[in-house]
């Protein structure tokens, strides 16, 4: 994988990630944008204790534009988009309408004695897959899937790095039905400037669990799956994707590596791999459920960039909200004001659908 | 108030709460419907210390029936309804596809050795606000509004007697953009087996609050916001209605009582007209934010049962996605993987435009 830096008219930075010598890769960007200010901010809230991200300048972003103006395809026929190049393989870049960047033009101070505000510091990334506007992430292959992977770790590391990053989590919001405002198919990788409130309860979890048993309490859920086996969709070298025994979404699979990894850059080759062979995998069953391609969010739940590395382990979850043909899950009363998921089907049943759903090219 | 009890044909207990002497109301549920068994469990979630319902037998409700075939309208002219009578108030009936009931057929145990299983036991009640099944919750006058701040407190007082129900919430959720499967004004009340994970959070913050302080948390919430001024919507004897400082949702409005009191049914007569017509009030505004009623779900945050009474403050959220006409905020992958918000609205505009929205029959 050969990787080249630019930098589009506006600042911000561009990254080709290609499998193969593709040329100089040194197409200027001609639009000639103006450099955006962004005014993120994040807010303490003292009640639930988190942080939450005010972003006002995000409200103006493109919103399902036709095909023939599609900002992540490559600059091909006159028309000028978010990528230069006439064709890429993987492309890496800012995100034009960011909740998070590095110099955000908002003070810090107190808006109650309980709130704090201070900059949204950090990082928003778009990565397009592929350069084919009508792909889809699950089908494009081991070859180019081992290459996104590769990606999401490389990311991970470069993120890692900046000032006042404290986690790093690539993800891929697929669907209209789930608010997706660009049909090309790309995922996103949010840099955020502190420990989500998820995976802050997650780590809560396994220092418990730690303090009790000594062990690590991701490596005993995917041990308690493998030893359950009803609710396991498939396996790969090194991986495991089940439903988990208390699944939120209607389909809700979880991959876990078997090994005790912190994060993307931790696995080794096998194991990326692994993980390339196990997406395709799982995501090309939950596309074979409905006679449509089903909504999803998928993101990698990882260690933080300081905090907390020993107890955190990689892995991903991936959710969909649809229950059934044409219907979706909505989060109503019971699951945003108490938080509290009711979700309509068995996981034994969904990972026994996900099962027959088959693998590539043939049912069970 | 005249509260009578009735059982529908099925068992299930429906409540008339009429405002005035309305005759017996012992029309019979002449529909034969048959018992309903219920298969809701709850299962703990050891990744994030949360119980999870799952209701199976739910999948097959009612999904957006046209009017003629309300399940919420009063039964009339032959068609036959969840509530016999031509006519009513305010009505409650248990749920028919509840989440909760009291012995569902479910048993207890271990589905993997980190997580167990209990039945779902608790209660889902209906309140239907209105027989007009074109009416609106915040178009029903104060005088009914009053009503049905006292049918939520007696039955929050009811529900919490109930065998293993720890907390009560009622809530509505409004507008089908958000998923409501019934178009009649009606809101739910749910009696849960266990503390909600957000009312654990809450209490956990009060706790570390009263530690450091020896007050309340939401008393100084509260406080905050009404010396703050910029965020304040509304105020009502007794209340106050703010955009909070980390609000997560595009239009978010809290209602606080200024008393330290733990739950509806501990509110006094003056507090109760208050709440009365801060919820006309508000929920006004918001209907008038755009050119069509705006969805929302709107809950009640009580005090748990028993457990941490004194530390609990009573308090309402009012939540809408939407964040422009025909634009709904979506939770995607930084709410729904990383529990992260991004919110598109500054919460000082928010809270400038619900002013602007005006009192009742009136601009600003």
């Amino acid at each position: 994988m050969r990787k080249l830096s630019r930098r589009l008219s506006d600042g911000r930075e561009l990254i080709y990630y290609d499998e193969s010598d593709a040329g100089p890769r040194d197409a200027p960007d001609l639009r000639e944008l103006a450099h955006q200010t962004t005014e993120s901010e994040v807010r303490y809230d003292p009640v639930m204790d988190e942080w939450v991200v005010v972003a006002s300048q995000r409200q103006g972003r493109t919103y399902l534009p036709p095909a023939e103006l599609c900002p992540l395809c490559p600059s091909r026929d006159g028309h000028l988009t978010e990528v230069p190049e006439p064709d890429y393989d993987v492309v890496v870049f800012e995100n034009r309408f960011p909740s998070f960047s590095a110099e955000p033009c908002v003070g810090a101070g107190e808006l109650t004695p309980l709130t704090r505000r201070l900059p949204g510091i950090g990082r928003c990334e778009v990565v397009c897959f592929t350069s084919d506007h009508d792909g889809a992430l699950g089908q494009l292959g081991d070859r180019r899937l081992r290459t996104i992977v590769d990606v999401w770790a490389d990311r991970t590391v470069a993120l890692s790095r900046l000032p006042g990053v404290e986690q790093v989590m690539p993800f891929e919001n697929r669907g209209e039905q789930i608010g997706v405002t660009l049909r090309h198919p790309h995922g996103q990788i949010y840099a955020y400037p502190f420990v989500t409130p998820r995976m802050t309860r997650k780590l809560a979890s396994a220092r418990r669990h730690a303090g009790r048993t000594g062990g690590c309490l991701f490596c005993a859920v995917a041990a308690g799956e493998t030893a359950a086996e009803t609710r396991v969709v498939a396996t790969a070298p090194g991986w495991i994707a089940f439903v988990p025994a208390a699944a939120r979404w209607p389909y809700e699979v979880h991959l876990y590596p078997r090994r005790h990894v912190p994060d993307l850059p931790a696995l080794d080759d096998a194991e990326r791999t692994g993980l390339a062979g196990l997406l395709e995998d799982v995501l090309g069953r939950l596309d074979r459920l409905f006679d449509s391609p089903t909504p999803y969010i998928l993101a990698f739940q990882q260690a933080p960039v300081r905090e907390a590395r020993d107890l955190a382990h990689l892995h991903v979850e991936l959710t969909s909200p649809r229950r059934d043909t044409g219907k979706l899950k909505y989060l109503a009363g019971s699951e945003t004001a108490g938080g509290v998921f009711i979700n309509d089907i068995l996981p034994e049943v969904a990972a026994s659908r996900l099962r027959s759903a088959g693998p590539r090219g043939g049912g069970s």
